[in-house]
């Protein structure tokens, strides 16, 4: 048989789809995924739209569509982003993907060359960094606080690294480490992305779930240059499943993805996006968001309490304004997927930090996740988890 | 704004995706897409599937799933697989994809480095080639007759040419030529590529819509030592935008598919593979495929019998037993793009031939579609196009 291409050094199983096979298990508490809590999914209304879109459009419902997918949908999403972001765009500027990971890839296949760079946080998201694997990239890492990226950092790196393609970057409760960029960051990094003329992704699959502090505005709408390509999903407010996410670039962007979209998949389904359109015609999404932010709200507090209560002194953790993810920094010495493993033997699920780290240097971190877990669970998990850390200290 | 990668100066906007643009005109007759016809899709019957799959298991459908796919569907595939291809397998060999497009970006991303070869027949699926080139590889066209590819050329090509990574196929009613490779030359191929130990791609999304002649094993039927990925859909025997498809490959490729989904998209559709699997519980797919066959029977006949009565001398043009296209050669010194304007002039659109060709050497054929048209638009289409051809002789 032929030898695979080289690209597939670099890709390797995903430590969270691995662990979501796990989590499938009986008795296993999971922290580990980022998945929404499913009691939450509005089905009823949504299979009203689904049939109102098989009763009125089916036989368009099944059919091939644009890549660009549903004009009705995506102006929907132009409605949408003016009114809750102060983004300003038109249906002819967006994409849909199959989900944000689709963006992703799209994003790194039509950027990067093999050894090309990528500047992301230091954590990033683990799910983006194997996206941009794929196409041999290098990455640079930007240090980060309490606040996010430091912008100090980002533009000393950018001053002095070659062949930066792309900056990655998720400023509203990121992943994995549930922090969000203040004010003061979000003009500074648009005024060096500006300066460098750099391509941005801004990826902002949690930004309306907010349950504490105020809001702030996104990087794409203080980017008149634009330079950002935003990423939105309804993954996180709607429902994973439909895999329907978005992108927002400019004309020559936009374009190019359209045909990378064309000759990778032919466009997202017709009836996916259909029916996302007709139930934000019948429902108010936001009234939906609106019984989310309560439960995340708690979910979050408790685990936090409970770890406050639980875990030894010299462990760190996030406190998050919303999102669906803390990200606890143990000591140095420990090291996190040992930890992962002793906790998975006690029935609990969280995933080791070393995966968000492109270059892998930090072993003693890991991220939970609140979201789709029971209070029981929340309680029970986390002091087995401080159990587990107290015999690692 | 930093420059794009290199693989972008290959990648165009498909002829065909550029016309379904055009099509959607009113007056317009299209024979350019490779659409099903809408109006057999089984839409109360996949309703109620939806209905079914959103009463039981709603919160299931909506989530996140395994990036393999739904299991019940893989398992649905395998059955249909033993029963009406005499191909065995199991569930763990088959990756759900969002159509078999997706499978063509994945098999690329497995498979080709830049410069690679991928060999083709000649003329091969405009699509294929469009994803592949995604990769930067080279093609090599086999000739092909009536019967499809000719066997003594592959195997020439394979002995005397460097880094070819893939074999791209499509032995049943060929897109875009409409032929079927007979069954000694199957034998032929699969003797060839086990001699060169080559994995070779078998795309069959049209194999069910035979409404002519007997059946003919699929490649992946006689091949022992696995070097056949076959490729299946339910686009055209159920609805294309459902966007489900799937491989069939051995455990290291399926395994290395799996990892590379997990990078580019995660996961398709959670809500519509279950549907599909909800439906085939429900109905029985061959009743509805076998009231497909006789429509697309018709309109192929007809398409063929007035192009029989109209067109000039000197064209000549394929009469397939199943499938969605019908191919067209025209004398060498016609340009089939600039007769496929002139013809969208008179409001009939065709897909000019050059894009099947990956090197472009062939400039006097296109491609019909007819699966798609009424009765009237075919013979008002076809006269049309007459006239037109009968300009350019």
């Amino acid at each position: 048989m032929a030898e695979f291409a080289k690209r597939m050094d670099n890709i390797k199983a995903s430590d969270i789809r691995q662990l979501l096979k796990i989590i499938g298990q009986p008795g296993i508490i999971s922290f580990a995924g980022g998945l929404p809590a499913p009691e939450l999914f509005p089905v009823e209304d949504f299979k009203a739209a689904l049939d109102a879109v098989m009763d009125e459009n089916g036989r368009v419902a099944l059919q091939y569509g644009a890549t660009e997918g549903w004009k009705p949908l995506r102006d929907h999403i132009v409605k949408r982003l003016a009114a809750r972001n102060d983004i300003h765009t038109d249906a002819e500027h967006v994409l849909l993907t199959a989900g944000s990971q689709q963006g992703l890839d799209f994003l790194g296949k039509l950027y990067l060359d093999p050894g090309d760079v990528v500047v992301v946080e230091s954590p990033s998201y683990l799910g983006a960094i194997n996206a941009f694997k794929q196409y041999e990239c290098k990455f640079v890492e930007v240090p980060t606080d309490e606040n996010g990226m430091i912008m100090a950092e980002l533009d000393r790196i950018l001053a002095t690294t070659e062949r930066v393609k792309l900056i990655y970057v998720i400023p509203d409760f990121q992943n994995p480490s549930g922090r969000t960029w203040p004010l003061e960051r979000r003009h500074q990094f648009i005024d060096i992305i500006n300066k460098y003329h750099i391509t941005a992704i801004e990826d902002n699959p949690y930004g309306d779930l907010r349950f504490k502090g105020e809001y702030l505005p996104a990087l794409k709408s203080m980017d008149p240059e634009e330079n950002i390509v935003y990423f939105g999903t309804f993954s996180k407010i709607l429902a994973p499943g439909l895999r329907i996410g978005w992108t927002v670039a400019n004309a020559q962007i936009t374009e190019k993805l359209n045909l990378i979209a064309q000759a990778a998949v032919l466009q997202t389904s017709t009836i996916n996006a259909m029916a996302i359109a007709k139930y934000l015609d019948m429902f108010d999404i936001d009234e939906h968001v609106a019984k989310i932010l309560p439960v995340y709200k708690h979910r979050c507090e408790l685990m936090i309490q409970t770890m406050r209560e639980t875990f030894p002194e010299g462990v760190k953790f996030t406190d998050p304004d919303g999102g669906l993810f803390t990200w606890v920094e143990l000591p140095e010495h420990i090291n996190s997927r040992k930890l992962a493993e002793a906790a998975l033997a006690k029935g609990v699920a969280v995933v080791p930090g070393d995966g968000f780290f492109p270059n892998g240097e930090n072993k003693h971190c890991f991220r939970m996740n609140y979201s789709n877990a029971t209070d029981e669970q929340l309680l029970v998990g986390v002091h087995r988890l401080a159990e587990t850390i107290r015999e690692f200290m």
